[in-house]
């Protein structure tokens, strides 16, 4: 008799964007003319740029010749992919990685499902709360998390970021926690952490055979000069860390499929009998058992964004969403909300005013009276409760367009 | 402090075309003025047909507009795909199918390794023996497959498919199976199953409440009308089997990466408890939280190929495939050599000739002394043993080349 995975029971039956568009979708029902401005999802708006565009067509041309076709490409992605990388995001920064320690994949979320695969079931997990979901629900698909009551796991550490602790989350101390993520800068809240801070975090893991993942998704909307880009421009971090990163936000690839992963040559996690195992073959035989690559056309989009015109133009695009977001800021401030983020990240983290004490329902009110969609904090976790997320990802003119009807709203209320 | 997941050590070091690059790589050393013809690893050769090129094009360039960019696709993949799949590959068959039962996915390597994630870990597995390493590795690095001995795992019901029984997998007996994997047309053998023994199998799952994994990844290669090509075919077979499908070999995708998997939603597994779960929304639960959707771009492509000039140029380059197929199955048998597979399939699997027991023997004979490429059987699995696969996705003028070669080399052993 074939038996389910029992785990997949425990999840929570909703799923935070689904039960958004249930919401919104109800709203246009009942007003049908009203139009809609979604701040909600953390999805990009504007097109590929030019260099990312001509990459893929000459990409597809080769794929039409005998001399030009490309089958089954490595399942760690192609060399001139990660040569590019090691040279533009690493070597530039003066940090040195082997060109077999990058793993090219689909994109961070199924990097960052798929990396506890690596760890034993029963090691216990700590994330800063609120936190982007898959982190905790891959791990409860398979029984770590263990159990879910009053919107928490029991086997899960949570360090709370709120506006009390400056969103500086406190290494735990009543409980030792064998993996960490981290997600700098944050998905939801949009803050950073200096290098001092990050440092502490590697010291920690160091110190305490810790393994840290780490997200740097939203690295490339970094402006600051003294946040770090990578864990590993912190020494110690090939010891205790893998990495994760994106094109989606960095390049618009959320359509495209592409991102990378840093598996350091040093990394090792114990077995039971006191033994080191490293980290980078298992990961490698991960990949290639269950992935087979990614599109030689994405890889293709991805190396075109290292060239100087890629450069140039992805650049441009990210000024224009970190635009909105100083919009943003600065609006709503001016109309005496809280606001945190939005200066390295493209998320405003709003708190809300006294009044309306649940996310969900300032999501609601905000829907029906200014017909603009943010995200309920609670849905990233115990946390959130009390704020909201804003999106930079739009136009110039719907941002505008929102902040106007937020600011009417806001007065009249 | 970290533990690794040991599960991962039990797996053999040594990765089939792997231990085959190598081998020819030390040939080509040795012989640097060698030219090495290869028909070991599957992987097409032909150009992506026009009508795939057309399309890939148009989609990048939508991808440069703000009208036309699109970001986060569903996670299932886009309704325009699984329209035309439910329609051209299970509606003209008399399949009915709903839409939310196809899920498209990135090639069915990443589904046939991720799927055992909805089972419980201690389920047993039984396999056709010789088969595709990711059925039994994937469940290896959960614990599920046990441990490693003499070539096999010790919670692995291995069915023995060889000449002497025609390749027909005997239904086991002496033992309960929860969950049963079959490849049809098979790889690595290229022989078929009737419907028939499909029925057989589908019969002993409903009584034994066992659950049918169905790789048809190559149905495409069928050209007999009485063979299967969806398990669908078979009544009841809704009530008990997944099914995956890929574009790989179907139309040369393996460096696009598209291919879809369908969960009926009758389909149910039971709980320790003895309730039943359905299947469909667990699989959803873990591609919407593991998996961010195909390449919008490799959507278009397989769209495409649902065009009738896609239909047309995709039924040429396989009848093309198959053209070297049939060369080799005649050139072979003519030389004395027993030979399967071939005729609804794109590999031929052959028995080695007494003399050279073993079928690294013969692959290192072969390659020196004709310098060509074969996949030697043991690689997938102990039944493999005594037998060589050869592939046809090679140009006709590279397949005569190697025939001349294997006959000449042959006739003067």
């Amino acid at each position: 008799m074939a038996l389910v995975n029992e785990h997949f029971l425990k999840l929570p039956n909703n799923y935070l964007f689904a039960d958004i568009a249930k919401k919104v979708n109800a709203f246009k029902v009942m007003h049908p003319k009203a139009d809609v401005i979604t701040l909600g999802i953390g999805d990009v708006t504007q097109p590929l740029c030019p260099a990312v565009i001509k990459a893929m067509h000459k990409a597809t041309d080769e794929m039409a010749t005998s001399q030009g076709f490309r089958g089954y490409g490595p399942e760690q992605g192609y060399d001139f992919l990660r040569e590019a990388i090691l040279k533009n995001d690493f070597l530039s920064r003066g940090i040195h990685l082997d060109i077999d320690e990058i793993f090219i994949s689909d994109g961070a979320k199924s990097d960052t499902g798929n990396i506890q695969e690596l760890i034993r079931w029963d090691n216990s997990i700590g994330v800063t709360d609120p936190i982007y979901p898959v982190y905790i629900d891959s791990n409860a698909m398979i029984g770590r998390a263990g159990t879910m009551k009053d919107g928490k796991w029991s086997n899960v550490i949570y360090m709370p970021c709120t506006a009390e602790n400056n969103f500086v989350p406190k290494i735990p101390k009543e409980r030792h926690v064998d993996v960490i993520y981290l997600c700098y800068p944050n998905n939801p809240t949009g803050t950073v952490i200096s290098k001092q801070e990050l440092r502490k975090w590697v010291n920690y893991a160091l110190k305490n055979d810790t393994l840290i993942f780490y997200d740097a998704a939203y690295q490339a909307y970094i402006t600051d000069p003294d946040i770090p880009h990578s864990i590993y421009e912190i020494r110690g971090a090939r010891h205790c860390a893998i990495e994760f990163h994106s094109f989606s936000k960095t390049a618009g690839f959320t359509g495209i499929r592409c991102g990378y992963t840093i598996v350091p040559k040093e990394l090792t996690a114990a077995t039971l009998g006191g033994e080191r195992v490293e980290l980078n073959p298992l990961w490698n035989r991960r990949q290639s058992t269950k992935f087979n690559g990614t599109s030689y056309i994405s890889q293709r989009a991805a190396e075109a964004i290292y060239t100087p015109e890629g450069k140039e133009q992805v650049q441009a695009t990210i000024d224009y969403y970190m635009e909105n977001a100083h919009l943003m800021l600065s609006t709503l401030r001016g109309l005496g909300y809280q606001v945190f983020g939005g200066e390295n990240a493209p998320y405003i983290w709003m708190k809300i005013p006294s009044g309306s004490s649940q996310s969900w329902q300032f999501f609601e009110e905000l829907l029906y009276g200014a017909n603009v969609v943010c995200t309920p904090g609670v849905g990233f976790g115990p946390s959130g409760e009390g704020y909201v997320r804003f999106t930079a990802f739009n136009s110039h003119e719907s941002t505008q367009e929102a902040l106007d009807r937020i600011e009417k709203w806001t007065i009249q209320r």
